[in-house]
């Protein structure tokens, strides 16, 4: 899709409603067999994907672990995925502002992001720089799926509200309704995903921690749709790569059950 | 230096003993020349400062933002620093247990890294797998050197513990008397840094922030001596990469300077 005028807010609704689809497969190359052989596996997977996702999420540690050759593998990457879908890069990105400068031009420019992931706990002049991209954006980081998520994301501040809160109502200022800040919320909990949702309306929000990691489907996606039945990603990695022949056939059941947790069907 | 049986704090300390230098030369190649002179620029400033300094730390972005051509040249960085000097790899990063292992395979297999900086929002789990290295850590960001760092890291908890603080803490219990985490602390806050000093009393700190960022250079040291009167490391990039030719000098004047700061001199 091509950055116009729209926000990347705009951009992710449209890529899901042309794609009929809130599932994003997600490229975590980890098989151990070189750079080569990763870029293969994740070829594969696109082509039995790309029809039933919004987007692919590619998680840059998998390919960073084949150093230069992994690099070089993303760079090539970007052309494998159609303009009508979007691009996240999953690298959870966050330094002080010149750094994260050099991260964005890294991101956008070199890799082509559409959005990325980021990581606020420097705070707003560690996100700016990768705002005010046109029509592209960032997902910020709140309650992950993990279990250290319960160290310091689910801690009360001064006024009770947990650090993941109070990074949503931040971010949002940030972005000062410019459409260029979603979120990552963790599927493995599904009242987090709803506390988002109610802070940020109409952030595109990113659900990780469907499959491997246990977090219920239905339950996360029904807590974070927005007004009007969409606004949600549901990236899954080890679910699809796990049997490559099947991988589009699961990519299909996931798709539907997301579709069928919308209030119109 | 070789990993036997010391910790990582062990050999931070011997490296600092060795070099009798507590600075370290940033390398954040940004001259929008390519790859190729972001090169030479680092090979060129290494040549100068090697002798006066303790470690040499890579800022992962200013490479990253060359593509695979950058990322190629942080693998043959490995063999331009000597062994009894410590590589000190800046990647802020901080993912999902089973991605941070990918991280850390990059960094410390791939790259060959003694030390990375890593972010600890996650918690546990995040940090985990970059710990259990043998004589190689991290360095946990904890109050940062940007103006950022006021938005989360700087506010209490239900305690009354601004969350750098509990981060030191946390990331201490995760270590159990490893010797395989240290801290980064921004030299623009001296009075942070006394604090992280006074809650991990045997950590290497990382202390950046110093010139461009307006740090003091004395009272940031003078904040983070150990019982030792070592312990800390001071990266500077901007600093002595401004001026080339003058780089030996810069870095032999800031050397001297931080030995100054010594109770011994």
């Amino acid at each position: 899709m091509v950055a116009g005028t729209a926000s990347f807010a705009g951009r992710m609704a449209a890529s899901i409603a042309g794609a009929r689809s809130m599932l994003c497969v997600g490229l975590d190359p980890d098989g151990g067999d070189g750079a080569a052989a990763a870029e293969r596996h994740c070829q594969q997977l696109l082509e039995a994907t790309l029809p039933l996702v919004c987007a692919v999420k590619a998680n840059l540690a998998f390919f960073e672990q084949y150093g230069s050759a992994g690099y070089a593998t993303l760079e090539r990457l970007r052309g494998e995925v159609p303009d009508d879908r979007m691009l996240i890069l999953d690298a959870k990105r966050g330094d002080i502002g010149s750094t994260s400068a050099a991260y964005a031009r890294a991101l956008f420019d070199v890799l082509g992001a559409d959005a990325v992931t980021v990581n606020p706990l420097l705070g707003r002049d560690s996100v700016a720089p990768f705002l005010s991209r046109g029509g592209r954006g960032v997902f910020v980081l709140t309650r992950t799926s993990n279990p250290g998520a319960a160290d310091f994301l689910e801690v009360a501040g001064p006024d009770g509200t947990p650090l993941y809160q109070r990074i949503v109502d931040a971010a949002t200022g940030w972005d000062g309704g410019g459409g260029a800040v979603g979120f990552v919320v963790g599927a493995t909990a599904p009242g987090a995903v709803a506390e988002v949702r109610r802070r940020a309306p109409s952030a595109p929000l990113l659900l990780p921690g469907v499959g491997a990691q246990g977090g219920a489907l239905e339950a996360a996606v029904g807590a974070g749709l927005d007004a009007a039945g969409a606004g949600v990603v549901v990236p899954v990695s080890r679910g699809l790569s796990a049997m490559p022949g099947a991988a589009a056939a699961v990519a299909r059941d996931l798709r539907d059950r997301i579709a069928a947790v919308r209030p119109q069907g």
